[in-house]
């Protein structure tokens, strides 16, 4: 299938440039993989199936990372989830594995899998110097998918790491995003990049969604979830209500997001945590509003200034390292930037998502695109890089 | 002048009721006042003027807050802020003073004077007992005040203090909204309320927010900012740009936000920090994204459950308090309340704050509510309420 | 080997009493098992051996965890460890699986079975309702055990399940303790409690502890570890110094903490997390000074209040909870009793722990309580109970 | 009076060596005044006296701190307190104030002088750029002071920054040590420092405390509380009780620590926080619990790498910083550093720090040193420097 992307269907978001290829591995060095499982169909026999799941992984760069570390930070701003890794990130502010986004029973095969191939490519893990942060992002995807049957093994990472590659990332019904569910509407990985102008650093800012969450579908400001009755709270009367009864809220209405942010401005952990810290003022944008259930977790990382792990010669007194850090002066745009960049990965991967029955026959039908052109014109919400004012300050 | 709120020009934001005055005082017990400063004209004299600034109080209810207590959360987006309070907050879950807003460089003015209020009400405080924490959030006013100033003195806090009432909230250019810019316009204090339907609880959820951020204006998605060339990097050819050259960055395109939550649902320190977390998400759908210079703090209190400061006689054993709290898998509707009412609060502030002159004439316009009107149908962004479907589940 | 706890070789921490069995167990309805790998000897063939780890699960009750969750609350002093679980007790404020101590690379494989586990128990996990999430603490073992090798399976956790029950708590080698190095000794699992005379509430703390850390071992303020050369930053001319060469630092000196506490007393997440920011005190005044590498992660849990995970039913409105709960300034004793308890857990994890030989012939000497009561008597440190004031408010 | 410091009475704490005036001062730049308001005697009377408070400043360096900031991290261990500044040192990872320390309800006062003193200095503050955020500690000397009459004007303010000088630090009751309590004994201002040799790095960390918490005094472990009777939840029998009846509770028992940590070591914000994150650990070995009403609060500062406000010229692009950053790995001895010093200024405020009668007669004695000599040599605690090994890693 070849579904539009937001800009493709005249869907314009924010004011700066899109990256060449629209995102995460704009940023250069990023690759991304996914492995997507689909098997079976009816009745939920749990450890059987059906299987709507996978795992999708975003490597940093290209190297050895546990050698070279990336410099990073994260903010939860919902704990309700089970993510992996995230506390070595805010003590040490660095990435040493692949991240891998997943379900959440899943998380634990899938930090293992990162931890056996990390101790394959640096067999000094553990044994004279310390061990390896496994970092695994999770949503709930058991509205579709037999979760308890954790069918993701590490075959499966293997393969997204050997998959793994930068140029055009596949979005929707991939990976981890494979039994995805938002905003009513079925569910994926998205993403978007942003690449500022010189005078602002010239830097770019890439982001990959694993979009899961809940609330009222917002484009461009028109409401497309209302319009169509699919929203937390909404009457009971159209397509299934994600919000009742109680059970579906717990599986449609909420959810998770993980968010990726990638960089190559030389940012530290502070800072990174900084733009890490913003990626949920995106995601209010399209109808967000971080539900009871919705574990929503977001990672930053900058390329920029990697960290050796076993550091040059220690000759005289303790090892230093050198960095270049952007003045906090100058963050702005950067954020601006990750704001916008996380919006347009949310709607994207509500657009690449196709239309999924899952275990027990769940449905969980796509955004059409027919439909969402028509709402989006009745409120006026396409077209506007034409339209209207450009960002200002060219080069 | 009797400028339009948000619902008056037809802007419907989100799905949930209306409190009777769209206000924080819409939960029983909630008062406000101001004491507002406007004095003098021209250049910039420090320590002379002009003067456009003020101070804002909100009481949780209208006893002796130190003697009894109400419970409380906050949040610290961005810490770019010099707010008194928020540790003592964050460890014990309680507020004592009223909560004052005004500008940075009178934090401490303001809480001195709130500690030499409750010392007059409390004289045990300090004595036979602990001391008393006074709660004072900040923007900067700097653009159109003379802060060095620091021409909010004692009196002005009593005077709002003497001023605070329930009913209609004063908006606008009134105490610590004075003196606030908010995305390139005249900002200041604004509110909004919702009451939630009896089958999710029927709480109310208030709103009282002190304006001065930046970005791009968006209402109900429709994007004034970028219609009216008034925005975070924008072309520098319109209105005097918020972003350029730098010394305005720090005056207009920064500042920061101060947001007050009040609520009657019975929620602990943990859900309502839980609910100061959701503020941004409001504050995002307005063109919010937080930029490096504003200091975005957040700050949820519930009515429900005071907490005496000398307790029932502790007879056998520690002293023990009774609460009610609500279960965490019911909070979702209070977040989405939150959020909404954030969000028109912020609408509010700009409709109601009126142009005006500064020091130095540095000028900041209001938003134009006919230019506003305008925009908002080439966007079919009014009347929504009557429109599309509702809230879908009446009692 | 029955070797002696601190209180039998009359060194006696603190001023409060002891529960009756001197363990976490102390705490109604909390039980404790291990399971103990050992197995092989020599050159380290990763993957095969030699193995020398384990897992110890704490069970907070008896009954289902999962659909009566017990509130709790934690605290990361140094974030340099893969524990599991710990953002969702931050957010929601309760543990609903068994807590697993274990080492880092066996992380994954002991949260997947605690996740499998309670899949069993409770079969509505991930369908109807939400996933659940699993505590994992964790320490590195590399020293002495194939680390790489994640020889802890899940039948292992079973078994350690299986085992749990309250009474003497073993310590020492056993279960996650058993390839611990603690302040240049062998360490391991060790425990004791306290119980606050009736006027102080009259609850119980319990303390478990695994021990994997560096400094210089301090017992009741003699200076052991610098009397007998082995502490970081040492002479490298006697035992085998635990700060020199530098891979030796990161296994010796580095290392980690986990401290599990309990209480029967009403606290809420908020109270519960002031307790677990209290524990590292009571390790350093072992000698602990949380080294770069130590991964120092400390859990609350109460037994009072529980919550039950589908609530009573929903008639009208959102779902209360009815809870009682210590008034903060009575939790000093509580806190008092906690950092003593942790205090004596880890000279109980020293007094327990044998001497070990592990991979390659690492060899880990046990604290030799002969020297350990030598020491001591030249410090005066012994028989404190008798010899000095007592608590002074005897019921 | 010239009362002796710990090492002039053969207490040695630690293992590394101290700088040459065993002071925060020690490191290169760092400056410190103190004024000391010491008036009246006999019954309280709110706002009249009798008065014994007064305020103490760190200056990182000589030059001007808001052009010129130090990279900065705190800690705040326990919240109850209402310290200035602390949000922002977070966000931005600065200090561009003298750290001023002073009592509670003087907090405001304080920071307002410093704002004024800053503006004085520095005329653009929130003209032309942002505002400046002045940093205070607080404690609580109600005890011995009218707290109420918050005494503290600016103009003590100013003479304290007048005063402030390199070399030789002034201990025990002068400035914001003036009416504090210390662990049942009269507390105040105390100071040490730390040499690390060469190979690891040659750093100085210096130490300022003020001191006025509870618990029971331990010298190098020696239990001087226990054996004087005057310990938190002692017997009613001894010294008047620092833990009941209950109002003593707040004042004796509870009360709060403010500790500032500065080094030359080329620490980033991250670093730095990790740093004040150990001072609790060092307070702890001198028998600190964090009672419930201690606000306990850590600051530090590199002196290193000084970052401009208004930077660099902007040329092409975002403004960068460069940095020379010590590697986590060889952060350990920084670390136990940090420990060692915070221990030894507290023992030092103690011995400095004579008896006080404070307001209503109030008494609160002084630590006496022939005492503490008696009972250190009971247990041996003397002489460690000469008696034990060294540190034994020598250039």
């Amino acid at each position: 299938m070849n579904r539009p992307r937001a800009r493709e269907l005249g869907i314009d978001i924010g004011i700066f440039n899109q990256g060449s290829h629209n995102a995460i591995t704009d940023v250069p060095g990023v690759a991304v993989g996914s492995a997507t499982l689909i098997e079976g169909e009816g009745p939920l026999v749990p450890g059987k199936g059906p299987v709507r799941t996978g795992v999708t992984v975003v490597l940093p760069h290209g190297g050895n990372l546990f050698r070279e570390k990336v410099q990073a930070g994260c903010f939860v701003l919902n704990g309700f989830g089970k993510s992996a890794g995230l506390h070595q990130i805010r003590e040490l502010g660095t990435i040493e594995t692949p991240i891998a986004l997943t379900n959440t029973l899943n998380v634990s095969a899938v930090a293992d899998a990162l931890v056996e191939r990390s101790c394959a490519a640096s067999p000094e893990i553990g044994i004279g110097t310390g061990t390896v942060n496994p970092v695994v992002g999770d949503i709930n995807d058991g509205y579709l998918n037999d979760i308890q049957g954790r069918h993701v093994k590490k075959e499966h990472v293997f393969a997204a790491l050997a998959a793994a590659k930068g140029g055009p990332v596949a979005e929707g019904n991939v990976g981890g995003g494979t039994g995805c569910s938002c905003l009513g509407f079925k569910g994926g990985i998205g993403g978007s990049s942003r690449v500022l102008p010189a005078r602002l650093g010239g830097w770019t800012v890439g982001v990959l969604a694993q979009t899961n969450f809940g609330g009222m579908l917002t484009v461009n400001g028109a409401p497309v979830g209302r319009e169509l009755g699919v929203y937390d709270f909404a009457p009971p009367t159209k397509v299934a209500p994600p919000a009742a009864p109680r059970s579906e809220t717990v599986i449609a209405g909420d959810g998770s997001c993980m968010i990726v942010i990638a960089t190559d401005a030389p940012l530290d952990a502070r800072l990174l945590t900084r733009v890490a810290r913003r990626a949920g003022l995106g995601m209010a944008r399209t109808g967000f509003y971080s539900s009871n259930g919705s574990g929503d977790f977001f990672i930053a990382f900058s390329t920029a200034n990697r960290l050796p792990h076993l550091g040059s010669a220690r000759l005289d007194g303790a090892r230093l390292h050198e960095r270049t850090v952007v003045a906090d002066d100058d963050m702005s745009a950067i954020f601006a930037a990750t704001v916008e960049a996380v919006e347009e990965s949310v709607i994207n991967s509500l657009l690449a998502a196709e239309t999924m029955t899952g275990r027990d026959g769940n449905l969980r039908r796509a955004l059409d695109p027919g439909e969402l052109v028509t709402i989006l014109d009745k409120y006026n919400a396409r077209g506007w890089a034409k339209k209207l004012p450009p960002f200002g300050n060219p080069d």
